[in-house]
């Protein structure tokens, strides 16, 4: 009796392909090298030794994070280089609000069947990400899983890990009553509110990837895949005189100015103080979605929140302003229990 | 006219939902803390101070990895709480093999929709785990993603970081020839070369999950699922005796020794050293899979390879010995051209 004799690429995992892949990486993942790195690529895990010189109690800050649902616009439009890069501003961003810098960053990439010129740009992203925020691209996952994924489909999560010295660590504890709120704007939907937002564009307008939106002046595909913008080049320099930051992620305003606010505060918000986006109107509008629902899924304009003492705002903005970032005052902490108070 | 007003829900994301998750599963992470976490969850990253009293160099090790495909079992049989653990223990393998002791570790969560009870068990898995490599569960990520998972699926990461000195740093340089491999037992197979045995158990077979396979003594869902064995416990007490370790993961003794080994070194490996697990032989018997491609999917009963002088094999061994460890010298580093060469 003969038998078909099974190889593990009979399974539907491909060795060869996942080394051909490491091959075209290795170039992105060196170019993010940085002092503390210790190891290449290949050995099981990174090697990082980080600079302690000047700290009195070094803290790590650590934090994971996905891309979401973004991913399927770049499936829909074959655009693969740049959710990697979104993905470490995220993960920069949301330890950059502790007021640390970030060390190293690793990726898992999941998806059905590797695909090594995807992987590559993937990695590009990643890559680029990494070393505009000065942060190394240790090591990774790539993982083969066969009849997980649907077809030109994956998932990446990444996880970084940053430093702050514990007197300077920031964590809302300095909030108080009468502080500003200086809004940074954002550079689109960033990660967040992509599941109701394909609905709107998908399933209410029936527009394409590569449809033009006229009111937007911009292809679905280009508005969907917009930068999520890193804070750290424009706050890294005034970190010390905040009292907090909030990254507007996944609940916007609504649900996260609250998670740096101590008890007995209420951040007030006066929506009138800057332009909301086209993008949130046109969305708002055609997907019939109340205001309330709106600033609970998207950021609405603003990415990051810095929560700043009245005499210190000036130097703040001065700051921003040297760097060219633009910001804009959008509320104070009033007494209150916990919460956002639109005005 | 009036239209549907959407939600964030109606698109398929409930934050309600993540938010009694959360709740659920916090008592389980509040278990895993060590003397080093700073926050509890709900801030933006995870904080932990390292304890770095008696170091030269602390040198920071990360790994990221994943539970592969060894999922699908968890997903067949409704069994959630132990793919976390499988996942803590590879990631803690991964970096005792640089001789780093785990500080902290993250997940990252992604499925369709959230089903809380089902990611209570997960998370309930990675504590598990953690807790018992004293190894904190820092933070995490649980991301709702739509239409990308089959609905009762998931997808989980982790990533880890450990801390070596680095005088202590293994890195497979202070390999020889004449060196012993002395291999320790795997408990089963581990997270790899499930695609492959899924198909024979599967596909070739017709068995179902929970079909009892009489040969072996178990059903084949308790064949797939059973633990990814943590060599921490066995090995943090000797590990200054060692020239190197290597994990015995996806590519085998084949692919896995090699990376440890120095350049103008072999591993010389006496398969008639051990007894195969008889697993192993019922698949490469039913599946029709030759013995060459065995021994670079699956661990084939050796789960970690420490590579030691002659001398230093002994007092290795009264240290397992105590511990009740099991071990086998399974071969020995000679000279060549790098590889495995099985005898």
């Amino acid at each position: 009796m003969e038998k078909k004799r099974l190889t593990y690429r009979d399974a539907g995992v491909d060795i060869d392909a996942q080394s051909e892949a490491l091959r075209r990486i290795k170039d992105f993942v060196k170019g993010t090298r940085t002092p503390g790195v210790l190891a290449d690529l290949g050995s099981f895990g990174g090697l990082f030794r980080p600079q302690l010189d000047g700290f009195d109690e070094a803290v790590l800050v650590a934090s994971a994070d996905g891309v979401g649902t973004k991913l399927k616009a770049a499936f829909l439009s074959g655009v693969h280089d740049t959710v990697g890069r979104d993905l470490v501003n995220h993960c920069v961003n949301d330890i950059l609000v502790q007021g640390a810098k970030p060390l190293f960053f690793l990726d898992y990439i999941a998806t059905g069947r590797l695909d090594p010129r995807v992987l590559a740009s993937i990695v590009e992203g990643l890559a680029n990400g990494c070393r505009e925020n000065g942060c190394a691209l240790l090591g990774g996952e790539t993982a083969e899983m066969p009849g997980f994924y649907a077809h030109g489909e994956y998932d990446v999560a990444g996880f970084i890990v940053g430093i702050v010295d514990r007197p300077r660590l920031l964590d809302g504890s300095a909030v108080r009553h009468g502080d500003l709120l200086v809004g940074l704007p954002s550079s689109g939907m960033h990660t967040n509110g992509f599941s109701l937002a394909r609905k709107i564009f998908f399933d209410v307008e029936g527009l394409g990837i590569d449809d033009r939106v006229d009111e937007l002046g911009e292809t679905v595909g280009q508005i969907l895949l917009a930068e999520h913008k890193s804070y750290l080049p424009a706050l890294s320099g005034v970190i010390d005189r905040l009292h907090a930051l909030a990254h507007i992620t996944g609940g916007g305003l609504t649900d996260n100015l609250p998670r740096v606010l101590p008890a007995g505060c209420t951040a007030r918000v006066d929506r009138g103080r800057w332009e909301i986006p086209k993008l949130f109107d046109y969305m708002a509008h055609r997907g019939g979605v109340a205001e309330d629902e709106m600033f609970r899924t998207f950021n609405m304009g603003i990415g990051m929140v810095a929560i700043v003492s009245p005499d210190q705002a000036g130097a703040l903005e001065s700051h921003l302003d040297a760097l060219g970032e633009r910001h804009v005052r959008i509320g104070s902490v009033v007494p209150g229990e916990g919460g956002v108070l639109y005005a």
